[in-house]
């Protein structure tokens, strides 16, 4: 008899959005005329760039004749989108890695949840709390996480929180943790870290033999100057730490699937005698096992974001959800809650006002002001009494939204 | 420390198709004017079809105006196709499935190798022999497969020899075995279960509650009227079986990555205390865990393969690549080679003359007609004196490598 992965089932049967999406219907039965207005999920809502679109069509075209017909691609992306990302992405940086270091995905998502596939199940995880589920969903799968409990903690899970009392920047751990996930930008709270912050972190995974996993799918919203848009901009990162990328969040890219994910041939994990294993070499196993490629037209699509006139329409598009969090942040302010990010990241952390939980704020918003909002304890046990809000909606209604809430208020 | 999955490392560093690469390369430096005919790797060539670019480049417009714009799209894939699939594949066949019941995914690479997660790591598997690789090696990968043996074959792997004796058709295994792979039409063999041979595999998982991985890859290219596209054309299969189904090879679609897997609500596996877990839900919740939907672009081309025009173009494809079949084994039946498959699926399985290893052949092949074939006994033991040729290339080409081989032998 086959058996199953009991660890799956650990997994809460309620998935964050899916609840917000009921009480979103709920309210819509016994409101059938009210005008919603959505700043709840981090989907982007603006045309991808003209560049991409163009791109993507010729791609298709290639398609249909035999002589530019693309079959299967190498399954670690095509040269001429790792190429454009390393020359954009890092070596205007002055970051430099080799293409063999970067491997091109459909998405931020397969990759944080499969790069697991390479390491051992028994190793301890560090996670900010606040933070993105998916990072902790898919270590509980494979037991990785450990026991849930009743505090609500895994029992293999080091959580460091992101409160106000610390400006929402996680202190480093004081114990040795084998795998720490950074997401910077932030998702959730919107908060970034400054070059130095990062070195300490960079400095306790030297120090600890600690794999930093970083989630850098938000650089694109960077506007500040010392903020690191790659953590291999600190010295020593690339002997430590794996990099994260995504087009959805750049380019409006969330349904056409592409990302990528870096690892430098110096990173390296052990095995149970000791011997270092590059997780280069790892992960392309994984990927040559379990992935046939990205998608050619996706790949098209992503290298034009690269082009002058991707660049520049990339600029307006993360501008517009950039001048939108400002415009909201201004209101908000306006009524007195404390607000965070926005500055250089497309959320709003908003602290709920006095007495109410998450959950509570959230059903207030919806119920008085129609606006859709994530309740912040959806992102770990720090993130109670907080909400988040997206600066990915549609101008008007954005303002929309935040003239209800302050009216409301 | 963080520690690394040392069952990836037991998987070799040398993968079929990059041997395969580095020979051609060194016949090329002494050769560097030879005519180099590839029949070796199982991708396609022809263009996708008109019905798909058409839809594709419609798809990639709705990207680019706010109001037909698609960020996330579910994760389980649009209703658009998962209806198309519905009605097309299963309906028409009889089967009634219903929409929770198809993954969308972005190929079948992908889903026969995570599907794994949903797993226990100590299931038994049993495969015919030859198989494709990644059946076996996503199961090493993650322990499954147990320890390599002197006589190259796992210890938690069953191996089911496919050979003349049986007409490639493999025996039900002596014992019993928790998860079995089944490939049909298969690659590499071409060979074909008929309705009465697939029944006998569905009574021997409803005995042994035993799951059916069942990769319908190749099913556009049956020809006879007694073979089953779906496994759920067996009574009793939607309690034992999941049916992995790719557009790859149905329309062209290997660099647009489209495919889907199909759960049905009744297939279980147990708990270790014996309780029956549903692993259309299990898969479901990995798949909310890792993965973020597949492209709304390939949706929409793999949704133009079910219009009328769509139905037409991909027949004329798999028409062509059947044709190219016909003519090859008509060269080599006269050749007095023993070739089976090329009636109901693309690939023919040709032993090598008396004496030759597959490889032996396979150099012959190249240095003496300048075609590249693919090793059979890269597809398990009992492929070796075996190699395979596939019908995927372009005519005049599939026509003049068979002149050479004629010619050569």
């Amino acid at each position: 008899m086959a058996l199953v992965n009991e660890h799956l089932m650990k997994l809460p049967d309620n998935y964050l959005f899916t609840d917000i999406a009921k009480k979103v219907n709920s309210f819509r039965v016994t409101h059938p005329k009210a005008d919603i207005i959505h700043l709840g999920i981090g989907d982007v809502t603006r045309p991808i760039p003209e560049a991409c679109a163009q791109a993507m069509k010729a791609a298709v075209d290639d398609l249909t004749r035999p002589e530019t017909f693309h079959g299967y691609g190498p399954e670690q992306g095509y040269d001429f989108l790792i190429e454009a990302i390393l020359r954009n992405d890092y070596a205007q940086r002055g970051i430099s890695l080799s293409p063999s270091e970067i491997f091109i995905s459909d998405g931020a998502k397969s990759d944080t949840g499969n790069i697991g596939d390479i390491l051992r199940h028994d190793n301890s995880i560090g996670v900010t709390d606040p933070i993105y589920p998916a990072y902790i969903d898919s270590n509980v799968s494979c037991g990785r996480a450990g026991i849930l409990g009743t505090n609500h903690q895994w029992s293999n899970v080091v959580y460091m929180p992101c409160i106000p009392e610390n400006n929402f920047i996680p202190e480093l751990p004081t114990q040795r943790v084998d795998i720490i996930y950074l997401c910077y930008p932030n998702n959730p709270t919107g908060s970034v870290l400054s070059k130095n912050e990062l070195k300490k972190w960079v400095h306790y995974a030297l120090a600890n033999d600690t794999l930093i996993l970083f989630d850098a799918a938000y650089e694109a919203y960077i506007r500040q100057p010392d903020i690191p848009h790659s953590i291999y901009e600190i010295k020593g990162a690339k002997k430590v730490a794996i990099e994260i990328r995504s087009f959805s969040k750049t380019a409006g890219f969330t349904g056409v699937r592409c990302g990528y994910t870096v690892i430098p041939k110096e990173v390296t994990a052990a095995t149970l005698t000791g011997e270092r294993i590059s997780l280069n070499k790892l992960w392309s196993k994984r990927q040559n096992t379990k992935f046939n490629g990205a998608s050619y037209i996706a790949q098209r699509g992503a290298a034009a974001i690269y082009t002058p006139e991707g660049k520049e329409q990339v600029k307006a598009m993360t501008d517009y959800y950039m001048d939108n969090a400002r415009l909201m942040k201004r209101y908000l302010d306006g009524t007195g809650l404390k607000v965070s990010g926005g500055e250089n990241a497309p959320y709003l952390w908003v602290k709920a006002p006095k007495g109410f939980t998450s959950w509570q704020f959230f059903e207030h918003l919806l119920y008085e002001a129609h606006v859709v909002s994530t309740p912040g304890v959806g992102f770990g046990p720090n993130g109670e009494g907080y909400i988040r809000l997206t600066a990915f909606g549609e101008r008007k209604q954005c303002e929309e939204g935040m003239r209800r809430i302050c009216q409301y208020l």
